[in-house]
């Protein structure tokens, strides 16, 4: 079952109006560089965690169009020209995209993507691809706030219901597990992240039986592990957790209280009543229970509760993480720095009147500096792609946009962030797992510091240019 | 193309968890009643726009799972038994689904979609019914806003980009224009709305040319009409308007200016750029000019610019429209009301401390109560299925919550609000067109008191409780 959707077609109408002229005016053949990024952090945080990389991929090897979306086009718009048409007929991606590897810690201004292709191919694409990684770093990046606020707890995404629609949900929920979720409630997510999804009741199955301790027993005749009962259904502590209670009680006597046992919380005050029922449960010797709330959580909500001293140690995050709440959108751009056009290469910026608008010129890819000892990230240069860094020389970078502001490094060795995804249109890339991207943003964390992590006031990061790339910069500004 | 989306598994595990538990224990023949209602207004506004029946139905009449399907849930879930996987081997949908037509104009606390079906069934599509209905009318109800502050001006969706994947994009410009959105610039939307996709150029198209003049003059080789101009590349008022202006002359000496063109301002104060633009445009004779504007509008800021005098005709609104910025989740509820278990029926609430998130128990239906000579809304009701309201007799309403509150309303007459889309898992409701659901709505807003729709502390238009089901509920609370 599909819902007829024909996805090869999600894209800004004035991408195909401006094709139309391309192909018109023989500038199909011209070759584009253009740069996906980022301008601000989200959350007024720090740090964005890029996503949506293996989706991009799994597009742009995809994108073909057939004659019922060509009649579609024909219907709705006469302007387009029969050449035009059957460009589209024969469309295929050609191109290169470099990309920087998903659950990187990443940076306002740093391309995310290099997009390298056919002027024609280029703007096609740039919709899809905003709306992809717009939407995965969102939401990856807001998971890694969660989860670093719930300090090693387990987090769990449940928020389908709240998405925008099952894609989101679907795609959301990839990116909170890349973002350091442990799971997500979300079954279609099982085959795309290879975790089983996570949920055992609502308050509608409690309330179909007569009593709620007859909805608890009954659920264990056909679950042995994972027997989380939802405790609010009448009253937590007066009902909820003494009928959890006299279940696993039973299930102890009869030798088969499982691994994973425990209750949900998902209303009241959250602090107290985690507390009430550990009290509870620690005095019927269910140290080990689980408990996990699950009522409109989102970082600043779990790290208060953990200051006060919430018993908590499974959080289940819906509305706040699946919409980010907060910041819903991300802003990400996509700009032209590039133009070969018969051979004659002309690089080329969007000018603003606000400084942190301009964007960067040429053929361009990003490096990461770390410090020898401390194994932290110092600083990212934007560079040209022929650059070349030499590790044993100190290096002197500067603000992008307050140039007086400098720094020498010495004793840094360098990384590369972007990787080789498609080569002449042909995927080149192996994508990790979804564990191993998790387990990369892990080590990102490691190397950065906690001044750049925080979620108040972070430090600023630097993302500077090579002195080659501001004189290009400059070059054009004075033109 | 499509991108193996297996979207029958679009759900939240513990729907499945609990089915599983119901077919073993013989509750799968139980009938459930569940409502789908909202808890409060989006946006600090008065009211909500109801959008998403259609593909409520579209995913009920196609939902079933395949042997692909079930591996995947015997994989990762050795808990669901053998006879459940039968049971979703041959499931379908047999249930009855009553709704809310869209584009209506609705409000907390009344179903907007009633379902009666098998619990287990009822269960499995709660989490689909949630996600697509809380997006759609999320969407609708912001569009609705963004139009009304553009007082008869055109506004067209453009957010794409920064929607939450391609699906959110798709769904959400069909919500748009259920909103009032006179188009989209999403061309996949183009076969579900039947509207031609909007949209001219980029700054990418103004650069890739040697000159600005070059840019607008080549577009009008391949258009003919709809020539709208982006003028903020290089300067808006210095190089952009007079640009447009060259060319727009040169158009009309060849006797081929179109009956739509003009400019798009996509940067800098929309209000001083739009009056001194217009004057360009109209001293040299071009009075009819679209003069849009594209740069981070809502509600809020199309109205300032228009208290502000500027001169902008078509409203081009992106992320604030299509991610709902201010509120990007809706928070739509699915409770259950009864539950009929071999012919014994026993109607349900979900009991809370906040007296507003008791749940109103019952097999029921909402009426829109009219004053005959204004036409004006009074108020809704909510009202168990088999009560009538005899129009001739003076009623008496009252609050909800505040039961003291009450209105007696003589010379009224009734609308039922819901319609019948499901019966016995049939569809039976022609979905009207989107042309047909925006006008809809448009007559909507004519029977809304101005004090119900505007922005700032709107009135709180009632939404009340028939005397009969006040009564069944105060029964089960007093239990």
């Amino acid at each position: 079952m599909e819902f007829n959707r024909r996805r090869q077609l999600a894209t800004d109408y004035y991408q195909l109006s401006m094709s139309n002229v391309y192909v018109n005016e023989g500038k199909d053949e011209d070759i584009a560089v253009f740069d996906l990024f980022v301008r601000s952090n989200p959350f007024n945080g720090g740090y964005l965690v890029c996503a949506g990389l293996e989706q991009v991929v799994d597009y742009l090897t995809n994108l073909k169009f057939d004659e019922k979306d060509i009649d579609i086009l024909k219907n709705n718009h006469p302007e387009l020209t029969e050449k035009f048409l059957d460009y589209l007929r024969n469309f295929r991606f050609t191109g290169e995209i470099y990309g920087i590897p998903e659950g990187s810690i990443v940076f306002p201004h740093e391309p995310l993507i290099r997009i390298k292709a056919p002027l024609i191919q280029a703007q096609i694409i740039e919709t899809p691809l905003l709306s992809i990684v717009n939407h995965q770093t969102l939401i990856a990046t807001k998971a890694a706030r969660i989860v670093q606020a719930a300090e090693g707890d387990a987090v769990l995404e449940f928020g389908l219901r709240r998405a925008h629609g099952s894609e989101a949900g679907l795609y959301g929920a990839r990116a909170a597990v890349i973002g350091g979720c442990v799971g997500t409630s979300n079954v279609e997510s099982e085959d795309l992240i290879k975790l089983p999804a996570k949920g055992t009741m609502s308050h509608s199955y409690v309330l179909s039986y007569a009593s709620e301790y007859d909805a608890f027993w009954t659920y264990t005749k056909y679950n042995q592990d994972n027997l989380i009962f939802l405790v609010d259904t009448y009253n937590t502590l007066e009902s909820g957790v003494p009928n959890a209670i006299r279940v696993f009680s039973k299930l102890r006597d009869e030798g088969r209280l499982p691994k994973t046992y425990g209750i949900r919380l998902d209303s009241g005050d959250l602090a107290y009543l985690s507390k009430e029922a550990k009290t509870m449960l620690v005095e019927n010797g269910f140290d080990d229970a689980v408990i996990s709330a699950s009522s409109d959580l989102d970082e600043y909500l779990v790290r208060d509760l953990k200051l006060q001293g919430a018993q908590i140690n499974l959080w289940g995050v819906g509305t706040k993480l699946i919409t980010a709440y907060d910041q819903p959108a991300l802003g990400a751009v996509y700009k032209l720095a590039q133009i070969d056009s018969k051979g004659e290469i002309t690089n080329k910026l969007k000018i603003s009147n606000d400084p942190g608008k301009i964007t960067n010129p040429g053929y361009k890819r990003v490096v990461r500096l770390y410090d020898k000892d401390s194994n932290k990230a110092l600083a990212d240069l934007i560079m040209l792609d022929d650059e070349k860094i030499d590790e044993k020389k100190p290096l002197t970078i500067f603000h992008p946009v307050h140039t007086w502001k400098k720094r020498v490094l010495t004793n840094f060795y360098v990384k590369e962030m972007m990787v080789p995804v498609i080569i002449d249109g042909k995927p080149v890339y192996k994508s990790p797992s979804i564990s191993e991207m998790q387990q990369h943003l892990k080590n990102e964390f490691e190397t950065m510091w906690p001044a750049t992590t925080r979620f108040t006031n972070p430090h600023e990061y630097h993302v500077d240019l090579s002195d080659k790339l501001w004189n290009m910069k400059l070059g054009i500004l004075n033109q």
